[in-house]
């Protein structure tokens, strides 16, 4: 959905015109785009364009080391001959233009036409196109020109920064294309400014598999797998249309081939997505005797808040492989190896804690082990049960992770106890279940059950002769200790302690009247439930929920009540055979 | 949308590990994060930290003159203390530690137990919090951090790269979060992976005013209304709340207040829609007597997909001023303000074309120009009315902008002609008409509708002594002839060109049998109709749609179908004097 804009028609305009003060020290804009800002030696000059709606393709590439102007036409739209020849016209060195963009039959014509015009005046001007989407058409010269204009226009930057002439930045750009293959695909459609609805849509579950970067849909659908899925589906795609040369080949003598990679994020699918894509890929590649070269993931060429992602390969020899390589400095896209050329890793050896030798555990330590390792895992069963309710609760005025901290934390706890092993006693399991849940689950639930079934473990000991209802008590209150001294919430908080204190409170009161553990057990668990429920009422005064107080009321506590489910769970376990 | 990932509880570790890969030639993974690689001299450590989902925010903010180590926790959940103490342990270069994250209680908790622990083992660890975040709180201490994280991290990296003591760079992030302020705004919710649902939503029309970056909805909903609203609600909000420290007023003698400048995206809302919001921004600054210094505008502290925007200023003394402007080398940020420095802008002077003088029409010229202008006027209303669903028809296989390019065009053209004034002959105002849609619209249409528009002009001429039937269709030729020989398109192929050549061929042959020139067009513009319509069957031989053949199939050309509506309506003018 495109929010921001002032008036939708003019909204290409208006972002130019931001852009262009934001970056005054560097370019200027003109009729039609805007130029980079040049040095003493004159250069030739690569103008790069298209419409608007791709950022930071093209005005944010435009730079040292990059492009010398780019034209911004409308959202979606070809810039008209008149704007390019403006832009083209302001950028030229004396040294003549090449105008370079994606194959789209309105860019090929206005840009034709500024040629000409161009050409009439004395300007020796070049045109090269993009055509790297395979999925496009499969002659090569009909292709759409999509991510691939990234590489391909690098490659020229780089070439006439360094000072070459217009037949050679010419000869590059036409090589790099030569060299450069995409194929991606659409998760969700973009929303033009102003419009109520997406230019396109996808079927949920569902991917558009050889995208447009102008809203134009899928060339078909397929069911969107995993991300692992994607990565194969996006190498296959890209190597099954290698380039018909030279460089298909791995280098001489049987070294991997080398390749430019660009993984580019369409505006919604956000780098984190991205980088675990790349995750996908990088092996494939590798497994293809192909090593990436300088790899860039990221947002490059837009389509307004399209999701989707392509890959890109250019296949590289020595020639563009240092033109890839080269220093650039443009809004967007900023590169200096040399900055991280002379660094040198952290020593980060010895880091993992090194695992402590469990002691043996007396033989009621070993008796209650097996109930220990089954209160782990019925606090794991229940908390994955109940893991969307609790995150629904979280959410009406928090950040909504608490049932999937929850569920990590008591996974991780019972995994780590299960990896400890059958021969260990209760306090080790415990203080081994709670750093995993403490490390594993994060955020402040986390923290706080973490360092509780550390104390409860501690206040056991793995030693005694036997375990009693009051021991079993005693390793509540350390629980409620912990949590009291960690999180320092008070009654009436808003928090878990609105749930524990109540437990802890009528566990010890049933145990001191001689009840059986398990039947105060189940006294406190109603006890526990009923006041988590009760937080309901209350306005937060600690976490993260407390700027949003009035949003949350009506709705109970997520930690009182995840507290409350777990006791309650518990209760269902057999009575200790030591009461 | 969260679209990418293979076990959704894996996420954070996955995307992790693909952004270690990426950037292994500059940092190293450890155990619960990234340490950077270090140079030869050693420098105090600048950790820095919170949940994953806020990309670039941690770990992209690793190198070079900004953060030494990133913790990495789950997914807006703070992490481990002893993923923290594992990253502070690598990071630590013998100078000591600044643990700086944002302020929320997991965190606190989190790194508080990490530091105690580092300091145990002799490492002298300090603890900066981020709490600019004015929506959050009335009280200073108690406001949460957001994209403020941005600016006070930014200070102590730079301190600690200038090689500046424990001490003092504790003392810069102190006083760059006590000048630190920011308030922001949701446009949507984010969704988790694997989820189904976004953890909030912001009703249609409206925002969330005071926006939280872990999936927390606004503290209040608000209407949203245009850039320019939205702006002024920013930059007061900013404002309001100026830190009670020397730095709230303008500089000495008057000058304006500096201040660093961060406009936000939180992740769907995209690059140009923030630059547009600049432009809105910057003038009310300037008003307020605040100079902007080095302002960024983009994604740098981010909540996975979430719309929304947020405004952050820190207000300058001169020592934060230097560390704001110093060079860093990120991954996602980096800056080298020489690099820029000794460029100077391109000669752009006399870009526009001088208007030229229009000629004195003859007497027949000045009585039929009113005709020309009521035709003008006529395209721009009937596509005004058509341009939803000429934009839909188009969208099916397209790029859909073809209703808003054909209005822009139209309106550019009418307005044109407006601007010549009624002096002017017919075909200076088709000439002025054609120029100004072709540069305005944009595209293939644009181009196409422009060159046409002009070449009817110059076949009608100024001069004549009186107009008849035969030039209306020399003149209807002209625009056939230019728009056949620019598009290259044939009968068939699925565009204008299928409306466009009945149409001509319809109307000479009603000419040349005699009939009045008005009942000849409004047979012509039925056959053009039917053309149009009859484009539905065909598959797309030109153009955008081409990759998209098959689902273009059932769909009547966008461009046949504009021209035959354009015709229809012209149809309904009142017969020339003339025939």
């Amino acid at each position: 959905m495109t929010t921001l804009f002032n008036d939708p028609s003019e909204f290409a305009d208006d972002q130019l015109a931001g852009f262009a003060d934001l970056y005054s020290d560097r370019l200027v804009a003109v009729p039609g785009g805007v130029v980079a800002h040049r040095g003493e030696q004159p250069l030739v000059a690569v103008v790069v364009g298209g419409g608007s709606g791709h950022y930071p393709a093209f005005a944010g590439l435009v730079g040292p080391g990059f492009a010398s102007g780019a034209v911004v036409g409308n959202i979606f739209t070809s810039p008209s001959a008149a704007q390019v020849y403006s832009v083209a016209k302001a950028a030229d060195q004396g040294r003549g233009v090449v105008l370079t963009f994606g194959n789209y039959a309105g860019d090929v014509m206005n840009f034709g036409i500024a040629a000409e015009r161009l050409r009439r005046e004395g300007i020796d001007t070049r045109v090269v196109l993009v055509t790297d989407d395979v999925a496009s058409s499969p002659s090569e010269e009909q292709r759409r020109g999509i991510a691939g204009d990234f590489t391909v226009f690098k490659a020229m930057g780089a070439a006439a920064a360094a000072g070459h002439d217009l037949d050679d930045v010419e000869r590059v750009g036409r090589a790099a294309n030569a060299a450069t293959r995409s194929f991606g695909v659409a998760f969700s459609g973009c929303t033009m400014p102003g419009a109520a609805a997406p230019l396109f849509t996808v079927p949920a579950g569902n991917m558009g598999v050889g995208l447009g970067i102008h809203g134009e849909p899928g060339i078909h659908d397929a069911p969107l797998g995993t991300a692992r899925e994607l990565a194969k589906l996006l190498v296959d795609g890209v190597l099954a249309a290698r380039p018909s040369t030279r460089l298909q080949t791995a280098g001489e003598h049987g070294a991997p081939a080398r390749a430019a990679v660009v993984v580019n994020g369409l505006g919604t699918t956000k780098y984190e997505e991205l980088f675990l894509l790349w995750g996908s890929i990088a092996p494939l590649l590798r497994e293809a005797a192909i090593e990436p070269v300088d790899v860039e993931v990221g947002e490059l060429v837009t389509s307004l808040d399209m999701g989707g992602t392509s890959l890109t390969l250019m296949w590289l020899d020595d020639e563009l492989e240092s033109l890839w390589s080269a220093p650039a400095y443009t809004p967007a896209y900023r590169k200096d190896g040399g900055v991280i050329a002379g660094l040198r890793p952290a020593d980060v050896a010895g880091l993992d804690a090194a695992a402590d030798d469990a002691p043996s555990p007396s033989a009621a330590g070993a008796a209650l082990a097996p109930l220990v390792m089954a209160g782990l895992r019925t606090i794991s069963e229940v908390i994955a049960a109940n893991e969307i309710e609790l995150g629904r609760i979280d959410a009406v005025a928090g950040d909504g992770d608490h049932g999937r901290g929850m569920r990590r934390g008591a996974e991780a706890a019972l995994a780590a106890a299960t990896a400890a092993g059958s021969l260990c006693g209760p306090a080790w399991l415990l203080t081994r279940a709670g750093r995993a849940w403490a490390a594993q689950a994060g955020g402040t639930s986390g923290v706080l059950w973490g360092a509780g079934l550390e104390a409860a473990g501690a206040s056991l000991t793995d030693e005694r002769e036997q375990y009693t209802a009051a021991d079993a008590v005693a390793a509540v209150d350390a629980f409620a200790s912990a949590l009291l001294d960690l999180g320092r919430a008070e009654i009436g908080d808003k928090t878990i302690v609105d749930a524990l204190v109540p437990f802890a409170e009528a566990l010890a009161r049933g145990v001191d009247r001689g009840e059986p553990l398990h039947d105060a057990w189940r006294t406190a668990a109603f006890a526990a439930t009923k006041a988590a429920e009760a937080t309901a009422v209350l306005s937060p005064k600690r976490g993260r929920a407390r700027p949003l107080a009035e949003k949350s009321i009506g709705t109970p506590d997520a930690g009182a009540t995840s507290f409350g489910l777990i006791v309650d769970a518990l209760a269902g376990l057999a009575a200790p055979q030591t009461t």
